[in-house]
């Protein structure tokens, strides 16, 4: 695996630091080119655009971004229009609010904004996500799962979901909601998928390379199901209880990095 | 590891069905003689022994026990009389019912009912313990460490417990409290110890081989630490995330069991 990753994305678990060191966002700016990022944020997700996107605008400018546009994107037509399109050919740097993924997918899906932001992905422009925003960017993403209960399945529904990561499926505000047991659920659906569950106020930059790299205050959580024995989702009833043996799980603060290509963590630097 | 265990246990997630099949119960009975049972209820760790006792009374009565006793031993000197002593030496069944595990190893620790129940355990005498009086069956219990939550160092408190069970720490309400990160960081601290995580309304029955079987409509979750790589446990500041790479998981509902000796899971029956 790893070797659909060409691009530069930032996968952000939610909930990042807006009013201290803002580690993310300005990892972020950096990644968009620094004094030279011009960025354009996607509001599509949340159903505050103003406000979200407002907020956003003016903690990219004070981090030093050179421009900061807004793309208001509400509905399938405003998806279609040159002008929009036009905003994410120019930009250095996409981003897309956190709300409901599935008001992204179902929005953006198809449009011409969603060509655009694929072919800005393949040029290398950096692309960052936060909550729904960072559960869109695989290519089946999950929609909504029980938190804090014994794994089921049940308590899982998928979607399509952007497709800028491919082979990997990620979780977001992670341990904070207790999330672990549905992405369990969902790497037992298909081992080969890797499972990435990212905390609040912690991301997770991923290079052409396919190496990923922490950042922010807490952890990003991997599940790798290469090994998995056994397994009853295919069998089990909807209510019954998920048996899964031989999972390989990572925990990986700040400092630590993960190899989508030999599928290993590793430590910064070495 | 496995070596160490010699008699029967049944350790209980919390929250057993008391009103429905009371699967859990009824094998506890079971476990303890079937008709013949003669059940010793051990009250220490609530703050509700009247109440808690009764219920349980009248459930091991309705199940078909032959006679059920409620020890209220309630501080250290009721700790050390013989009658206690007495009717644990003549049940073929012990329950410790839920409350504070502090409170059970505070009172009881190094008392005459203490020797007692480990006499009894050695004499194969089944000890039932829910929620507190499941954590108490380790040698090092949890005491505290915050749910859903990055697991940090700082989140855990640990204690000495009961040692019916060695080389194993045992958390409960497990999934429903979100508790898989302080289970992780204790493992972390010692990866030969198996870290064992049990569902509310779920069991694990402890045979004297060694082997573990799951009971109950939810699951148990085993962690088992003995091929991590890397942790950062003996450096981490106290509020630092931790890291913790190549963590074995299983996940196993009724149907599955764990052999502690050979530290594999493995379905009933085969």
């Amino acid at each position: 695996m790893g070797d659909k990753v060409t691009g530069n994305l930032l996968i952000i678990g939610g909930n990042e630091d807006k009013t201290g060191d803002c580690l993310i966002l300005k990892k972020f700016i950096e990644m968009a080119g620094g004094r030279d990022a011009k960025i354009a944020i996607v509001t599509t997700a949340t159903e505050y655009p103003r406000e979200v996107g407002d907020q956003y605008r003016q903690l990219f400018l004070a981090l030093g971004a050179e421009s900061v546009v807004i793309l208001y994107i509400a509905d399938r037509e405003m998806a279609n229009t040159p002008r929009q399109t036009a905003e994410i050919e120019t930009a250095t740097g996409l981003f897309l609010t956190g709300g409901d993924q599935l008001r992204l997918t179902s929005i953006l899906g198809g449009s011409e904004v969603d060509n655009a932001l694929r072919r800005a992905y393949s040029r290398g422009t950096v692309i960052a996500g936060t909550s729904a925003g960072a559960s869109v960017m695989s290519d089946t993403m999950i929609v909504e799962g029980d938190s804090n209960d014994t794994p089921k399945k049940s308590t899982l529904s998928m979607a399509h979901g952007m497709g800028l990561l491919e082979e990997v499926v990620v979780d977001q505000h992670f341990a904070q909601r207790g999330r672990i047991n549905r992405l369990l659920a969902t790497v037992a659906q298909n081992p080969y998928i890797l499972g990435v569950g990212i905390d609040e106020d912690t991301a997770l930059a991923v290079t052409p390379d396919a190496r990923c790299e922490v950042i922010g205050s807490q952890t990003v959580t991997i599940i790798d199901g290469k090994h998995i024995m056994y397994s009853n989702i295919s069998e089990s009833q909807t209510y019954e209880p998920l048996a899964i043996t031989n999972v390989l799980l990572h925990i990986l603060p700040a400092g630590f990095g993960y190899d989508l290509k030999r599928r290993r963590p590793y430590i910064c630097g070495s």
